[in-house]
């Protein structure tokens, strides 16, 4: 059998990097995290940091704006995962730079973890936030390096536990806002799940050069569909109000960031239908729960049952 | 009587932009509004667009991407405020290598209009945001250029609407979410009113390398304090749930960007305190209602009255 290939996460114990360096560890990978000093001695991390240690992670000091560290961190492995948050995105071009000086990269797979940047109807402030991760995508393209771009859709731990209601706390027992008419079909998927299909991709040739699309059959819904599937595990019926697209984007036109932000990609996901409204062509992706059919993913009817 | 200055507002067509353009043009500056040819012909803006054509506000076409429009515009001005978006902050060193280049100008007011960014308490992913823009303020006193940082403190007309209630839509009438124990002072100015202060300041020799603080008296309120006001306007009380800051923290580790933003930007708000936990001192700061008595500034009070 052959050996694992060696993993660096860059930004690894951020939001979703903590679980695909926990996915990563647990496959066997010999896994690298490569966090500045001040990540891994904050407090707050402290639960994190503890996790990695248990599962052997190597963590490594430096950060993308070192080039020293950078650069001997990617000499060490095989494949570059970057999970870098939102302000080091288009920074991403120094990790860009550090694979091609290092040259024994086999696979990198830029920050994305969200929607297909590429195709989707999202307006701005969502939209240029697309277009820094797309710039990236034809940077990586351009210098022909090995890639994969992985398009997770929803985070199903986060976004299910409040059905989609932003700045909710708890999932709603009256009323229940949807944006648009609620027919559009979206996807939630659980972090451990993305972490899990994410390193089932590094070394799988079929995924070389495609987007990996996460979109497993029993996670794509309707707003109105998740709401109905809510209401029969309460045993009540709530109050639907339908947000029509015009007041949407009223209201991202008058909001502030980032509240205007997450505005923006409620537009795009639920009122565009953006996770579903393309085909998966052959020519540039692949789907994640058709190429692992042995992962046993938790459903949003699974994730459901914890909230109720 | 000196003729007034030229200003520039880069980015003008964004949120705050479009209050200080019109600040700008109503107080009889020459105004110029730089934006790209898509913002400027995008359907959504059109309303903005038309307010500032019937100010006899001049469009000019260009970004700070592409410096030949830029330098041009500059030269054609003695102010430059950057109200440029999250996505183009660090960008700003491009408007700064544009006015060293130019020579002209006789302040810039970069892009910040929130908290003080060398003065707070924030944790991430807030910090990261604060930090960028503290990196172009470092900058631009490296550089030797004239400026005025503007600390305008929240902005009251999208968040008094709400209460400061993040994701809702309307003002409370049940329950309120207070983050911290709700007796830290904070600050809610108008829009209008930052754009009236931030103009007022451009010229103002008192303003020149200092800080300019929008703290008006009479808006300044603790979450508490704001509440009770509230109960008074309609006759009610209403149920306050408490968020102690462990909680809110645990709240910032487990939400995903934009969302743990904003939670992190409360938590130095609300939580921390940090838009009044320090005195102004000369030597950095002054503050505008005290420069601008004669401003008649909308009171929390007033703003509140509105959406009884």
């Amino acid at each position: 059998m052959a050996e694992m290939s060696r993993v660096l996460v860059i930004g690894g114990a951020g939001y979703i990097g903590k679980f695909i360096v926990k996915a990563c560890a647990k496959s066997g990978h010999p896994t690298f995290v490569l966090e500045t000093e001040s990540t891994l001695s904050n407090p707050a991390n402290a639960e994190i940091i503890k996790g990695f240690k248990s599962l052997g992670v190597n963590l490594v000091h430096g950060d993308i704006y070192d080039q020293k560290s950078l650069l001997s961190a990617i000499k060490q492995v095989d494949v570059v995962i970057s999970t870098v948050g939102q302000a080091q995105l288009e920074d991403q071009d120094r990790i860009v730079a550090a694979i091609k000086a290092a040259g024994n990269i086999k696979r990198f797979l830029p920050s994305e973890f969200g929607d297909d940047v590429d195709r989707n109807d999202a307006v701005e402030p969502a939209k240029i936030g697309y277009a820094i991760k797309a710039k990236i995508r034809r940077l990586v393209e351009a210098e022909g390096i090995p890639y994969t771009f992985v398009a997770s859709n929803s985070f199903g731990g986060f976004h299910l536990r409040t059905l989609a209601q932003p700045g909710a706390t708890a999932p709603p027992r009256d009323k229940v806002v949807i944006f648009g008419d609620g027919n559009k079909k979206t996807v939630f998927n659980k972090e451990d799940d993305i972490g899990t299909y994410t390193i089932k991709a590094v070394d799988d040739p079929r995924t070389l050069n495609k987007i990996l699309f996460i979109k497993p059959p029993a996670n794509i819904y309707t707003m109105n569909e998740l709401v109905s599937l809510w209401e029969r595990k309460i045993g009540k019926t709530l109050e639907r109000v339908y947000v029509p697209e015009e007041q949407v984007l009223k209201k991202i036109q008058e909001a502030v960031v980032p509240h205007s932000v997450i505005l923006s990609l409620y537009h795009s996901i639920f009122v565009k239908g953006d996770q579903t409204n393309f085909e998966i062509e052959p020519s540039f992706g692949v789907e994640a729960s058709k190429l692992y059919p042995d992962v046993k993913y938790m459903t949003v009817d699974q994730c459901l049952d914890q909230y109720v």
